[in-house]
């Protein structure tokens, strides 16, 4: 089931590069763990990391920083692809923002992109994998992400609040439905067709509860200098259905800071700790 | 002099890349500063960092999660690039150890090297510049490295103990003479004749010493699962010659870690604060 590509001590536990043959996307994908120093024979909670555009399994592991503070909290890290890879779809390759690197989470319908960009069946069938074959607790599964990947964390947490107990976002596509980007993948992925839109736009999903699906909180951490936030990101449209829905949410708006890993870095240690309490 | 290129709020403090034209180099050169919170109106302590074969002037910032550290320290930290880049020097790109990106820290002697690969002056041109444009105190500069540039740290320590105060590394290749890519490289830039070399070669210089070049001792972390390490690094080699001139070395050996950023990033907290120990 999974091949193990390199392995790389850290911080006291091992870092790892994986392959495994995907069902949901039917090619070979590949993914990062980070498994904290002690990790055999235990049952740790598990965090995964979908990243953003352009990026890949190695983005998290290679710049957040994040290694240090999950070998002290006792955190196994999961970073996945972006998308399928290799999937031969012609223009594939042609938008950095649509097609390889950029999957957005779901499970495409429209040709000739539905037979391999199922990112979004991908994510569930991978958080089996790990759970199977890693020393990874069942009950204590938190999901984060950045940009495309905070839109993926929030709307799969939302979907599957039973399988993500906890979930954060840095400067997340955050009401996809409103922006270039999301027009651009849901058309393109989805079709035309706007209730399918919906299943995967967290906003929307939000709007939808009367109490709150994680009553101990929602953490987003947004840049003010972040050249994407007027087009595309729209944390406020979240914000304000968690407002209408009863739902916690910790909005950090954080003057001078941008869209990239130097923000993530400064702030990864807060969403660790943030998910590593709600797992217990 | 300095042309600003990017700027990234990071850890309370910025993180900048700045092109400048190179006097030494006859190009313009890239290199980035990170500069911890409240700089303004200081004279900060200034750590420099040299990187290893086929990186940029882009990795340690990227890859080594030293900002918060160095945010937490009050350190300024410069990265300076690997080698002249668009020199056009036939075959400058053919290897990945010797040409671009490869420039070992040698003001290079031989044809048709020798007009642009100057990374030794280099490196000394951007400790003025640093000096002169940034906040920091040019009585408290450090240096250190990764692999050639741990060869160049220990290298431009040793020959200039009283521009830089400091110094430590990971996995240097502490002996070039004795190592293939020594060979190639000081082989390639500097000639045939071995005198050349020794001006180059860590454990050649430290072997000239009577008493200790750094009384407070130097750092050095090399991983016992580095690739590496047996036929291109020879640390022993180094310890021998320090313990030889009285030079105090911690020369730490790390079981399981390899020659990457995932080793770097586990130890680089101690090389800072070691740094600013002596840097006071």
């Amino acid at each position: 089931m999974l091949e193990l590509l390199s392995e790389h001590a850290c911080f006291g536990g091992v870092q790892r590069f994986y392959k495994t043959d995907s069902a949901a996307v039917k090619l070979p994908m590949r993914f990062s763990v980070y498994l904290p120093p002690g990790f055999e024979g235990q049952r740790l909670p598990v965090l995964f990391y979908l990243a953003g555009l352009t990026c890949t399994e190695e983005t998290f592991m290679t710049k957040a920083g994040a290694q240090r503070v999950a070998a002290e909290q006792g955190l196994i890290l999961v970073a996945p692809d972006t998308s399928p890879r290799g999937a031969a779809v012609p223009g594939e390759t042609d938008s950095w923002d649509f097609g390889a690197g950029a999957g957005f989470y779901v499970d495409a319908t429209e040709e000739p992109w539905a037979r391999h960009y199922r990112m979004y069946s991908h994510i569930l069938e991978l958080r089996e994998l790990v759970l199977a074959e890693l020393p990874a607790d069942p009950a204590r599964v938190g999901i984060f992400g950045h940009s495309m990947g905070g839109h993926g964390a929030l709307m799969l947490a939302l979907r599957n609040p039973d399988l993500f107990r906890s979930v954060s976002a840095f400067a997340p596509i955050a009401a996809p439905m409103r922006c270039p980007w999301g027009h651009k993948a849901f058309g393109g992925y989805l079709g035309a067709d706007r209730a399918a839109w919906r299943e995967y736009d967290a906003t929307e999903l939000m709007a939808r509860h009367q109490t709150a699906p994680f009553p101990a909180g929602i953490l987003i951490d947004q840049g003010l200098a972040d050249k994407f936030l007027a087009e595309q990101l729209y944390p406020d449209a979240f914000e304000e259905a968690c407002r209408a829905a009863g739902q916690p949410l910790e909005l950090r708006r954080h003057a001078g800071y941008d869209h990239g890993y130097y923000f993530i870095q400064t702030f990864v240690e807060d969403h660790l700790r943030f998910h590593r309490r709600q797992l217990g």
